[in-house]
């Protein structure tokens, strides 16, 4: 029986924010390689990015209107997560809803379907993650769920998760590790930030992670040429 | 055995300039959610958008000779609108064949195969809508048909149909309709123009279109909480 | 058994910058439509571009330990071309190995699999053609080949091969052909001129062409309207 | 506005069942390599074949009211040919329907989406060509049309044209052209009965077909070995 | 941290038995046509039929050591039930893995990747669902999770759920909803006999279901002809 | 300039017929996990198995000429592997191809692209892998080469290469590597039906491979019930 889950917990915008900072592909690795939606999920345009807690909506194939449902359960700072429960491309996500999560400070949705007006919503700077744009239109038939876990593009969203989404995807992190991951994101920086630097002034990866010995363990051949290899 | 039509009826370019001023995604929703290309084709740059009669070409896989017959039987505001016999990806149009369309007011390409050159036909400004983009060539061999009925991206395109693109895809109009659906999406977008506003306030879909009883009466369940759904 | 061949057969960077100056069709096309990668091999920014000598890198499904192997190998004006041995969307390739490769003036990268960091390598200015973004991470666990002879995207790319890549996509040029191909290049160029001069003076491509009596001759039909084709 | 045509011209059914001893690649070439469904078009089951006439469905995205409407319009050595307006790889057609078409003397059914019931169809002997095996329900809210022209796989399907499908895939025959793809179909086979008599007892294509002069003209070059290829 | 999850709660066999009697597309509609497995998920073999309980397994791509350790896990009437982290077509389960199970009782595989040694496992009777078929070697170098939730191909699998495949494709069907399901199962195929029968004598669904009035209500127009469409 | 390739070197058949007793995943794996063609690649009967030399043919897209000068140069115990120089699913081969290559001893095709005559194809017996089905008729009008390297499927074929096809799918085998490969498929086999023994008497492969220390090193964590995992 279709279900609206009103109160979820949430993760404090403080954490989000402080992970909001860091990149997906930064937060993917911090989280030990999890939680990333698959490739097909892109950005409607360039450069858009957010962060928030996930209000998850389940709705039928070529279906919006629990959308419209969900839009009354949003907080500011949420992220609105919904994905059809039969493949579909079709247009379920535009303008007039954007326009709806906006004004109750929603910061973008993912949306495992087809997304349109997207001149309008680049405009708009409202961010959305999709696998398609498409203007097909959608009917508002039949129910469905909204803040119930979610399965989408690989991973498994629970309502108030946090969802960072930038130009390399979406990345999933459960609420209650958003401090250490934010923890893990600092430290991973700035390592990273002293190995930039190396690498940037001509040092070498194989120095820096001293995978000399390794590769030569495992067998790896150096040869002067393609003709010494059957030597 | 191969065939070009050289007369096909057009619709007025006056109405089919008053039809441009609207979406792709309104003027699909405003002619009962019909004629929209599927989500594979898309724009070669963000931002194209064109709109104007179709002139139809089929084609042999990977033979670009009859776009060459096509292009004397374009008028200014004609769109050519192409589809491979056995599917392709070849690039089967680039720089030259836009030369020689814009000579003759052709305001753009719907192509379901690669289109090339996407470099110069950006700066030029000329809009191809299509499934690829490859640099692969194509030869001149076999025959095909011009301004016969073509079955493109799982829609019927008439000769004189029209056809409307922009960042969301395509969407095509019979040619006997364009008035119509102009009218109707006028109608649309003043009814939008009001929602819009009232969502932007703030104000609720659920309010807006009374779609409260309705989901009671299907039976939608609000809960508290995710514990309470079984109790 | 995993090898890294350590001197490779270069084209010069002369001949090489000769090359760039023409786009990836005019090359596919001025050496016979051949060395032309599948058209999922796209650029990660809009306007990316460059030319180089392949340094071939065969990696492991989702483990991108190679990557660094290969940087050692590579001299200013590389361009290095990976491929995984079993299909794969990880994101092998990001900003760090970036800012390695870039240290020693490396020109792009041509990756089977998935790229992340985009916004980075956008800022860098560094290119790379991937078929997919995917921010998903790779362990360092299990060799592979640098130098070899490498099947990608529908193509063999042999060790110093020159790897041309823009908007349109990606195209190899045998290193022995270079110089020929740059003066097959250069006489399509200057015909391709005077066509455009001629298409874009309204000038048809049936005439420039002389395609008129091959069309009748291959049967070509041309009727008034489309009722005469059953008469 | 959704309509039903409730009569249509079809094909004689004694010129279907002469056009259905031959296999769809035999007809495909026959009548001018034309009509060819694309290749996602599968049997649910090795074997299955089958020729009628078209009644045709346009259907809603995950919606299969309208085959139920059909029904009633079909007759004894049709062939039902279904797409949905927006993709959708739902199970949109399963036993109860086929039983419901099979008592009205259908032969089979053609649809551009999933697939259901394969272990009962298979039983049935009912043959059917989809794009994807699926169980994915369906809703009946919406309506379509039955018996316009239809866009399906690459190809337009009038209502009473004739279908043709096997192991291979599936065929349109306009239904104006069927005894003469039949008399196409019949010169073929008994040409290519001598062929296969001469190819079977190893004569080479190369002479049946005359071959070498004409290779010979386009340029085609026999080396004995690779090393004499840039001699 | 990677974790094994030993005990985990099963429904009865008993149970189970009860629902396996009916196919896929039935228990999907029976319970509200939910947890129906993606249509790219396809039995190696036709007639694989079986139903058990899910030992979840989490793999990263192109590494299938965790499989070992599930085996371990596993009782008498179990379906291990694998996903990789990435998109992985590579193969990680064959005849080896295979033989492991069936000693220990386990009745079939469902697996977000490939599978190989197809003709041993058919001959075997090993039921598995798999994205694709692939030789393709795995590693055993990077850890996994057993019995987590897991998110695979569009639906959330916990660790005893009941999973049920047949060539329709895979259900899952929570642990705690079985009786219910299989009392809905038995509902829906006594009414469904009725309906068959009323079909297989000819009578309409239309009249059947009485939805002669619905179709009015929303609209539906009968036409003699096409002609008469547009008077 | 298009070539035919007259005299190659095959490998013996002896050791061909000795490789072909085992199947493609364990010539994959005895090799070093190299040489599978990607997925697609499938047998369009069950059951296809068969193993020879490589004659190599690339052809234009949609132009299955080439394969007719290919039938001259095959000898008894060949495989003719076709790769399209732009990707097409068009139907290049079918049953008078097949009957001309049998006569000539040859044992089957690997085909990048469609394959037609699917029935007449399974009752002569003759194998063919290919990525679809489709009676899509080709052209004979451009040149391509015979007996060249060819990169299909993700791996570089060269003529005389071995090639094994079965239900896993195709494995090439470098001519020179033969009898090697085949040592190492006889070791593999003779320790495999070891194993396949011990894991059907029930014993675990965590202790017939001894993982259970190395998986303790790297971390993996058990757990007797789900509560325990963030305690």
């Amino acid at each position: 029986m279709p279900v609206v889950v009103q109160n979820i917990e949430r993760a404090a915008l403080a954490d989000i924010d402080a992970l909001a900072q860091y990149g997906v592909a930064t937060i993917h690795e911090a989280q030990g390689r999890t939680g990333l939606l698959a490739a097909h999920m892109r950005p409607i345009y360039t450069g858009a990015a957010a962060a928030g807690n996930a209000v998850t909506v389940s709705i039928p194939p070529a279906d919006n209107w629990m959308i419209h449902v969900a839009v009354e359960q949003c907080q500011p700072g949420d992220i609105v997560v919904i994905a059809p429960t039969s493949p579909s491309d079709a247009g379920y996500f535009g303008e007039l809803l954007a326009t709806s999560l906006a004004a109750r400070g929603v910061r973008g949705v993912v949306l495992e379907a087809g997304c349109r007006d997207i001149k309008a919503l680049s405009e708009m700077k409202f961010p959305v993650w999709s696998r398609a744009i498409s203007a097909q239109g959608t009917v508002k038939e039949t129910l469905g769920d909204v803040n119930l876990p979610l399965s989408i593009a690989g991973q498994i969203v629970n309502p108030g998760d946090v969802v960072v989404g930038d130009d390399d995807g979406v990345v999933i992190v459960p609420r209650a590790s958003v401090k250490a991951v934010v923890a893990a994101c600092k430290a991973r920086e700035e390592k990273e930030a002293g190995t930039r630097a190396a690498l940037a002034s001509g040092k070498l990866g194989l120095d820096i992670y001293s995978f000399r010995d390794k590769l030569k363990a495992k067998g790896l051949r150096y040869v002067g040429s393609a003709e010494e290899i059957s030597s």
